[in-house]
C-alpha cells in the first residue's frame, strides 16, 4: 500500500483529498495498489473535516516517516514550500505540486535534488491548472522539436478581457466583477501585471528547452493598458486582445520570451478561448500546431491534475529521468525583447499616412481614432516609429504585438 | 541500445523514419538509451530509400529476432497488420500502431496479449494523428471518472465542411477538392460516412470507460445529406456544422456512442475547429471541460505520435498495466441510439407552428424553407415528430441533433 501526504489543506489541497476519496478505486486502479492519505499538513484548525483525524501540524512528522513516499504540496508561495519540498525530495520521496511560483523560481534545483535522489518532483499543476499540457509536451510530444509555445496561462486576465469584449464592460468593472466572483484577489497585481503568467510560460520553456528561464529575465507587461477602443478596434480588424505568455526558440539557439497583450487573428483558435479558461498552442516540427485548452484553476480542476501526478510516482517508484532542466550557463540565453519581430497594432489620434507607411487600416465607427496594423517589424523599428509620430504631434495610444503562428 | 523495427515504408512508415532520424539525438535522450532502426518492412523495393539496407521482405526475420525489442506498425488495414503485431505481442515485443482499424477491431484481444506477455501495446497515434489525446485521457486525467468525450476525429470531413461553411461550396465540388488535394481517398466512403471516425470513437470509449466497444454497435451517419442550407441555417443560429464523434456515460452504467454530424453552438469551441484539424473534447468530473486540438492525420504528425510511443515503450520495458481494457460481458452495455436525448434542428418546407411546438425558430433570407430548433428530446419523439410532419404534409429536409455540453 502506498501512504501519501497532502501539504496545505486550502483551496487545491482539500480538492486534492476530497478528490482522492471520491475516486479512490479507480486511482488504485490506475497506480496499481493500495493508496491512502496518511498526513494532511495545515496549522489551522478543521474541526469538522471528515480527515481530522489525518490532520497534522508538524511538517517534522511527515519528513521524518518513511512510510510517506509521495507527497503533493498544494502550500502555494515561495516558503515554507520550498524548505518542505527540498526535505522531502532530500529523503527520497516524490513531490507533486501545484505550486509555479515554486518550480518557475526553484525547478532546476528541484529537480536536481529529484534527479540525485531517484524520485520524481512533478508539476502538471502549475500550469493550466486541469489542462494537461506538462506531461504531454514531454512525452507526447517528445519526438519533436519545439519551435514555439504561446498561450492564455492565466484566468483571471481573461475573463476581464472577456468581459471587455463581449459586453464593453470596462477593464475597471471587469476587475470588480473578477473580484467580487472570487476570480481576482484583492490585490490583483500578479493576475493583472502578467506575473502568474510570467511564472507558467517560464516553466513551459524551461521544459520545453531544457534550461531554466527565471521570471525576472523575462518582458511582462499586463492588461491594465488595454482600453475598450482597442477591443472594438480588434473586432473590426478581425481578432481579439488576449494576455499572451510566448517563448519561441531562435536559430541562434536563444529564445524569445515574453508576457504581453496580443491581438490574435480569429484563424488562431486562442482568440475564442474565453472566461476564465486556459489555452496553450505548441508548434512542433512534426505535430506542426497543437493545442491544449481548459480550466486553468479552480480546486477540483487543479487538485485533478495534481492526484494524476501522484499516480505516476506510485506507479514509477524512480526518477522520470528524461524530465528535466538544468541552470542556464549562458547569461545571454533570454534574447533581448527589442529584437522579437511582429506586425504591429497602433491606435494613434490623427491620420498620417506619409508616416505611417504602408500599412492595413482597420476602419471602425470612430471619427476620432486611426488604428492600423503593421507588416512583420522588430519591436525596436516600432518604438522608433512610435516616437517619430509623437515628434509629428501625433498621439500614440496603443501600441500592441499581433500574435502570428505560423 | 535498444533496437526497433517499423512495419510498412509507406507516408506514415516513412515519417517515423525519417522523423526518428531527424531528431535522434533528442528521442535517444527522452528514451534513456542510444535506439537504432535495424528492420523496416515492406514488400516493396525502394532502391533510392537512404535506408534500403535496412529494408526487409520477411517479417520472420523481425519475429524472430530477439535484439528487436519494439515494432512500429506502420502498415494500416487489418491483414496482414493484425497477424504481425499478434506475433511480434506473443513473443514479447512492445508494439505502437497508428493503425485504427485494428485497435478498433482486436484492441481487447492484443492488450490482453500484451498483459500476458508484459510488454506494451500502445496506440496513440490511433486517434487524433499529432493531438496526444490517448495518454492524457489515460494518464492526466487518470484521477477524473470521464463523462463524456465529444470530437471531430475526420480531417477529410471537416475540411469538406469547412469549404462547405466558409466558401459556400457544395458537398460534392468540397469532395472533388479534398480528392485532388489528397485529403480523400478515390473512394471516400470510410472518411464521408463516418467510418473512419466511429473506430476512434470506439478507441476513445473502450480506453475511456474500460470495455471494448466494437464499430458494428455503434449508430454511425456520415455527412452526404448535409446540405449547404442547413450551413446557412446553422450560422444564423450561431453555430457551425461538424460531424461528430461522441461517447457520453450513463448513470445506468451503458453508454450513448454515435457518429453523426451535429449542430455545435458557437459557444462550444469545436465549433472553430476547421479545415483538416481533429479536436476531442474531454469532460470529467474534476477537470469539468478540457479540449485536445491538432492534426488528425498527415505524414509527420502521426509519426510524431508513433515516435513518442517507441520512446516510452523503450524507457518502460514492462508493460503500462493500467493501459487496458477487457471484452464486455454485456451484450447490451451500448444503449440504443433512439434513447439519446438532445434539442433537435429540423429544416422543413413549410410552416406550421401547431405542429412544431414551442420551437425556437432560426431566422434566415429564405422564404421557401424554415427550421428551428427544439427542446431536448428523446430521438425516438424526434423521429415521432418527423412522421407526423410529413403525414401533414411538411417536409423534412434535414433533422440534426445539437451538440450540448454542459
Amino acid at each position: 500500500m502506498a501512504k501519501v501526504a497532502v501539504l496545505g489543506y486550502g483551496v487545491v489541497g482539500s480538492g486534492v483529498v476530497d478528490l482522492f476519496y471520491k475516486n479512490k478505486h479507480q486511482i488504485e486502479k490506475k497506480a496499481g495498489e493500495e493508496v491512502e492519505i496518511k498526513y494532511i499538513l495545515d496549522i489551522r484548525d478543521f474541526p469538522d473535516s471528515p480527515y481530522k483525524d489525518k490532520l497534522v501540524k508538524d511538517f517534522n512528522i511527515i519528513v521524518n516517516d518513511d512510510d510517506i513516499k509521495v507527497v503533493a504540496e498544494c502550500m502555494g508561495g515561495l516558503e515554507p514550500a520550498y524548505s518542505f519540498v527540498k526535505a522531502c525530495l532530500e529523503k527520497g520521496k516524490s513531490v507533486s505540486t501545484s505550486n509555479k511560483e515554486l518550480v518557475a523560481e526553484k525547478g532546476a534545483e528541484l529537480l536536481a535534488i529529484a534527479k540525485k535522489m531517484d524520485c520524481n518532483f512533478f508539476f502538471e499543476a502549475s500550469v493550466g491548472g486541469a489542462i494537461p499540457i506538462i506531461r504531454p509536451l514531454h512525452r507526447c510530444l517528445g519526438a519533436n522539436e519545439i519551435k514555439e509555445i504561446s498561450g492564455i496561462l492565466n484566468g483571471t486576465t481573461n475573463f476581464i478581457l472577456t468581459k471587455m469584449i463581449n459586453e464593453q464592460m470596462s477593464f475597471e468593472d471587469a476587475l470588480n466583477l473578477a473580484q467580487s466572483l472570487g476570480y481576482a484577489e484583492k490585490d490583483p497585481t500578479d493576475d493583472v501585471d502578467g506575473n502568474d503568467a510570467c511564472r507558467k510560460i517560464c516553466i513551459l520553456a524551461s521544459l520545453a528547452f531544457g534550461k531554466h528561464v527565471y521570471p525576472k529575465s523575462v518582458y511582462t507587461k499586463g492588461i491594465r493598458d488595454i482600453a475598450l477602443k482597442d477591443v472594438e478596434f480588434a473586432k473590426a480588424w478581425g481578432g481579439s486582445i488576449k494576455l499572451i505568455g510566448s517563448v519561441k526558440k531562435l536559430d541562434s539557439g536563444k529564445i524569445h520570451i515574453s508576457v504581453e497583450p496580443k491581438l490574435v487573428p480569429y484563424s488562431n483558435l486562442i482568440s475564442r478561448v474565453d472566461d476564465v479558461f486556459n489555452a496553450v498552442m505548441v508548434v512542433g516540427d512534426a505535430v506542426d500546431k497543437t493545442m491544449f485548452y481548459g480550466r486553468g484553476a479552480g480546486k477540483f480542476p487543479t487538485a485533478s491534475a495534481v492526484v494524476a501526478d501522484l499516480i505516476e510516482s506510485i506507479k514509477h517508484d524512480r526518477m522520470v529521468f528524461s524530465q528535466y532542466w538544468g541552470e542556464s550557463t549562458d547569461s545571454n540565453y533570454v534574447e533581448e525583447y527589442c529584437k522579437a519581430q511582429s506586425r504591429m497594432y497602433f491606435r494613434v489620434d490623427k491620420m498620417n499616412s506619409d508616416l505611417f507607411g504602408d500599412v492595413e487600416y482597420i476602419s471602425a465607427d470612430d471619427n476620432d481614432e486611426i488604428a492600423f496594423v503593421t507588416h512583420i517589424m522588430c519591436i525596436k523599428d516600432a518604438v522608433k516609429l512610435k516616437i517619430k509620430l509623437e515628434e509629428n504631434g501625433i498621439k500614440v495610444k496603443s501600441m500592441i504585438s499581433v500574435l502570428d503562428i505560423d
